[in-house]
């Protein structure tokens, strides 16, 4: 192998083995099964598995090999920027900018070729600029809603998070899929009525 | 939405939340700063970014997207069957017929359609019989060597493994990518020198 080779293969391990700091960083969801709280790494499989399994629901056909690199990538951010809770209204405030720091550092470990192509993929599932975007983004969305659901709405209640919030954060589903947003908005519902999530007073509906 | 179709949607919900259920399956890997086990699902993610980002070394130009639709979906029978260790000769012998039947009954959550595209793609893999399967077989046995070399050879000592078992375990890298055995080898040569792995006697090295 010559040089620049061996060291472009040297930037691409690191890389990876940077990654691994993702399994150390803590969401607010549970496992189904409510032993822990789950970590980003296998959160990013999970969405992963999803948006591959649900993507003939997307409004329409998707490059879903686009998909997966921004889901496999979305949250390595958190490595540095640590993982912000949805529902927290002043952290959200300032996450862009620890965030856009973070996509720096990280994203720029790689050979650039391939750090300007996953940091560019990064800033469309931020800005939610397209089809695939849209997508990813409302998956990110809907587990943790499902995962919300089936433990009884442990994470909700745990942090006082009412039905108008629930909806407002979720909404963006609408975007990614008419059908599961309405199936989401079905879950939102039924964890209302079971008292899993309390109801709030109206917010802007959609 | 139709009968039909919300029959459809529940069975790959139930496919999806079924899958939680890989974030609780311990491997013999430690994640890099040694702090715990690694589960078998963020595993998953990190192969599935190994997978992608190294892409480029592999022997001929490969379909990505299968690649990972294997790699996300590898370790999923672990759900019945269990993580084998593999340098566990008895165990390995007795994996498959219990991983076959964990294979019929997970990808039986799906509907037929995909359920049959990904469980061909998971015999695809086990049986190494594509260009994509070597490919991403050879990477699930990089990580784990790499994951040992950067933690001086901590589950090999654990586990009383030896070069010969190393290398002969490991040797289906070569199918994978020329560059990236050649790679493996020199971290498995500096791990004797090092003294993480033991020197054993000669075995048949490739």
């Amino acid at each position: 192998m010559e040089k620049s080779q061996k060291m472009r293969l040297q930037q691409q391990l690191e890389f990876i083995l940077e990654l691994d700091k993702l399994k150390g960083i803590e969401r607010r969801s549970y496992l189904l099964d409510t032993s822990r709280l789950e970590n980003s790494a296998e959160h990013s499989w999970h969405l992963t598995v999803a948006t591959l399994v649900l993507a003939e629901y997307a409004e329409s056909s998707l490059d879903v090999l686009r998909v997966m690199k921004m889901t496999l990538f979305h949250d390595i951010v958190e490595i540095d920027a640590g993982d912000t809770f949805l529902y927290d209204e002043q952290g959200n405030a300032e996450k862009a900018e620890r965030e856009q720091e973070a996509a720096e550092r990280l994203f720029g470990l790689l050979p650039p070729d391939q750090g300007k192509e996953y940091r560019s993929l990064w800033n469309e599932f931020e800005e939610r600029t397209s089809l695939e975007a849209r997508w990813a983004r409302g998956l990110d969305r809907l587990l943790p809603l499902m995962f919300n659901y089936f433990t009884q709405g442990k994470t909700w209640r745990e942090h006082g998070v009412n039905r108008d919030q629930v909806i407002r954060q979720n909404s963006i589903i609408a975007d990614a899929s008419s059908p599961l947003w309405r199936f989401a908005k079905s879950l939102i519902d039924d964890a209302v009525k079971r008292g899993y999530l309390s109801d709030g007073k109206s917010g802007e509906i959609r």
